[in-house]
């Protein structure tokens, strides 16, 4: 199925579906976009000029990218057209559950419809599909999609496994590395993970263990670095000399030692004079900081880091 | 203090100690180094010459840098002509406390005394100290030091500010990113923020919701690739625009929501069959990875990618 998906649509073209045209567009692929919001079209080609020459591992050049796509206010009578469906509409459940019942209906029975949903599982949104909705699941990116290569596959029950593999292959083949998470699980998995980082940094920061700053730069000046190429399973087998239980039992107690202690002085979110308190640090440090600049150069650096990356596997 | 820093002596060359002494004298300057291992200056010389080329930003060429060290298997005669101590002992308290009560005697007043200690806080082994005691703190590295910029600098109550500050210049003037733990705390500042993802990753896969492999994918393909650049706190701030209260405002409620849940379902490290489940998993996974080649493409990678961060922010 994947090597056939030739013409995608992309439904919502805000930062997230401009990010994925671009994207789709760069790696060879036609494009049939709709928003229904005011402007949409002239935003959608501003994206788009930027996005496409930044796409790491492009090989369709940027002038033929704003060819092959097309705008439409109506995209209905072009759906049966579209082999895979990248949806971006709002957050909101009546929505959702309203965009994708009617994509469900409208699609020949084989179209891929992905929801790029960040937070609604899938589970909760087909209910009113009355067509197929074994071949809907969730594909979400990370931000921004044209750069950075993690997308989460998220099926819900009913979800078939051929259109599991099918989304897998398709992604992939596009250089973005797709994960799968079995079960629905608030956050996902890249979430969760995050989440886990953040409610200790704010644990640290709030009670003036380390700065903001110094804060920020343990993570981009060591673990993040090791994490842009070894993830945390790996980087304990590696730690372990090459044996994820002898590090278990060597650094296990460590660990958990350390887990204990962070369980007892954990942030609490719902503390509203703490993270009142915890703002107010934060901005005595952002204020200072060129926040455009910070962001341009992190663009730049993402798009080599992952090119690098790309070059590396391909090497092998 | 730190541009008059031009000998350092390294106390103990295993892998930690070998890697500080390659960065050292890639930075241009002399070292003295003493370990009593059998075969410490053989094994010194091997890492040595591995090291020293892999330096990014390295201002001594290779040969040079073989010129410009010494091993002692008795340092003491020359405490007197050494600026800055890197101690790279055991880490086990009373071979500690003994050592640095060592150094402490036999080094001049204003010698700054920096231990690699990991997890062994300086108040606990400065304890038999009774010379000048203020001029000691954790200099704790990211391994390999001579790659990862990040030292955490983690003084005691009673190490002078003057003693921090210095601490700080010197090793940002090679080029690496210290930062200040102002508290003496478990884990330091690095290690809680690893154990934090390391629990929640066990939690995952331990529960079937996602393999260990698309997990790391989940930190190297998206997570990591961000931490890399921006750490959590500058990437929430852009999150929300720049304004870090606005996304804590937006995202509070649904960070909180994940928490709760990662809470709910978190892995007990102390829960031996659990642990024994999830290394078979992990091993299941591993044992089928070439561990030599994920190590020499991280090395490579790790080593560019420190190359192209310091180059950025030198071409600003």
């Amino acid at each position: 199925m994947s090597s056939s998906i030739k013409t995608v649509g992309v439904i919502g073209a805000g930062v997230i579906g401009a990010s994925w045209t671009a994207l789709f567009l760069a790696k060879g692929l036609s494009v049939i976009v709709t928003d229904p919001a005011p402007g949409a079209e002239a935003k959608l080609r501003g994206y788009l000029e930027e996005y496409c020459a930044a796409v790491p591992n492009a090989i369709c050049p940027p002038d033929e990218c704003l060819k092959n796509y097309t705008f439409m206010s109506d995209i209905d009578p072009y759906l049966a057209t579209i082999d895979l469906i990248q949806e971006n509409g709002p957050e909101r459940l009546p929505i959702k559950r309203q965009l994708i019942a009617h994509l469900d209906a409208k699609t020949p029975n084989h179209t891929l419809i992905a929801s790029s949903s960040s937070g609604l599982p899938s589970s909760e949104f087909i209910t009113e599909c009355k067509n197929n909705p074994s071949r809907i699941l969730i594909a979400h990116p990370f931000n921004p999609p044209h750069l950075v290569p993690l997308v989460e596959i998220v099926p819900h029950p009913r979800t078939s496994d051929e259109v599991i593999a099918t989304a897998r292959t398709f992604y992939a083949s596009l250089d973005k590395d797709p994960v799968v998470v079995k079960q629905e699980t608030p956050g996902f998995i890249a979430n969760r993970l995050q989440a886990a980082v953040c409610a200790e940094a704010y644990s640290l920061v709030s009670r003036g263990v380390v700065s903001p700053e110094d804060l920020d730069k343990t993570i981009t000046s060591g673990l993040g670095l090791r994490w842009a190429l070894t993830g945390p399973i790996m980087t304990n087998t590696l730690g372990g000399g090459g044996d994820f239980g002898h590090f278990m039992d060597h650094l296990g107690p460590a660990l958990r030692s350390w887990l204990d202690d962070m369980q007892e002085k954990r942030f609490d979110l719902g503390d509203g004079e703490r993270v009142h308190a915890l703002k107010e640090t934060v901005n005595g440090w952002v204020e200072g900081v060129d926040l455009k600049r910070v962001e341009r150069e992190r663009d730049g650096l993402l798009a080599e880091l992952v090119r690098g990356k790309v070059d590396a596997t391909r090497a092998d």
